[in-house]
């Protein structure tokens, strides 16, 4: 059994993840939907997603923003800019749970999953720790309209060693994969904000879980052109999407 | 072209969609998720749904509360209730359109979908006429966990000759079919509030549409036992929904 507790209960009540644009937008090429990020902090102070044109992974974390480039960096946002596609919650975890021995990712995922009391309801997942290793990807700035799976295959990868950092991220029940990235979609963001990006695997040594449970969806569907014309034939979990012509 | 003008926008911006349940949750045989008829209300002044133990299908219009029964009666709510599944929004239409002459189903169908902009957002759909013909069907109350599958041969249809009424109810993108039944999904309540039922089919002699724009969702999730634990395979698309053994 894994050592948690249950932090408070008054959080749980109005917990809502924010949803700028369905996830399938994205994955069928649309990278600019111009939403302000403006818009995206005022739905949550955690979360994550990505910036106008692909250009990087965006982690949120105590409500500020950060961009994590193909080498590794991580750039703090303060200008104004865009997004198409983000995931974002006020950030109030009930669940805490500690890890004390280095363990490989595989059996890390296995602990984070018995935290999860359901599978059917979104979560917010903050795990601060020091880590063996972390690997992690991004992806080059994008044009508009390339399918994901073809960008998916320029993605640059990178690891780090011996480094003490924050993942953070949400967790998405398998049946709305067409709205937001199912199953553990967590960042990588270094403790010292100079590095970061998609977490891919990680070996923890010393790890402290928290987590949110999130019942409450608020989606948004973007008014653009694009959007309104795009043609969709499935969902993340098939692949199948396929802009209009 | 079809006859329609925009009645106005400011409606538009605040439009939101409250689903008090996933309906992949219905389909696989939670009838009973306890939601209070307040809570439906409290989101919204117009929509379809059903009640506890599948007992008849729901219709919202001018924020009052009709149970149409598989004898095809309507029956105006008044004390509390409860429900597993309801879609309801703020009624603020911005499109209206008007069809003067005898129609069949399909000719009708293709007429209603001619006047939404695009199949990737919700629409809250409203169509006031006098009918030649309404087919529509109800379900009898259920014992809780049955599949859908199996309730559906149970159905009760039934056809109302010459009548007018309204029909009300949702349009919800393919994609979304975990959440919200898919396509147009419409209930008929007749002029005296006398009898209705879930739409299979009608010929319009004359009606007047009004379709409200819907970019925003508000998904809750139950956080009951029966939701918690339920095991789902798919969506409604391919009805593969299991509840967990």
């Amino acid at each position: 059994m894994p050592q948690s507790r249950i932090m408070r209960s008054e959080g749980q009540r109005d917990s809502s993840l924010y949803v700028c644009a369905p996830l399938n937008a994205l994955v069928a090429g649309i990278y600019e939907e111009n939403i302000h990020l403006d818009e995206i902090i005022n739905h949550g102070d955690f979360g994550i997603g990505t910036f106008d044109d692909l250009d990087g992974e965006m982690v949120i974390v105590d409500r500020a923003v950060y961009q994590l480039a193909t080498d590794g960096c991580a750039i703090k946002i303060a200008e104004p800019i865009m997004t198409p596609y983000a995931a974002v919650t006020f950030f109030n975890p009930t669940i805490q749970a500690d890890l004390d021995h280095e363990t490989q990712y595989i059996r890390f995922l296995e602990w984070l999953n018995s935290l999860l009391p359901s599978p059917n309801i979104f979560y917010a997942i903050r795990i601060d720790g020091e880590f063996s290793r972390v690997r992690a990807h991004s992806v080059p700035r994008q044009a508009n309209y390339r399918p994901m799976a073809e960008v998916e295959a320029e993605q640059r990868s990178f690891s780090f060693e011996n480094i003490q950092g924050t993942l953070a991220g949400i967790y998405t029940p398998d049946f709305m994969s067409s709205l937001s990235f199912p199953g553990h979609h967590l960042h990588f963001l270094s403790s010292d904000l100079q590095s970061g990006g998609h977490l891919v695997s990680c070996t923890p040594r010393r790890a402290r879980a928290r987590i949110q449970l999130i019942h409450r969806l608020e989606l948004n569907m973007p008014m653009t052109r694009d959007y309104l014309k795009l043609n969709f034939h499935g969902d993340l979990g098939n692949n199948r999407n396929q802009p209009e012509k």
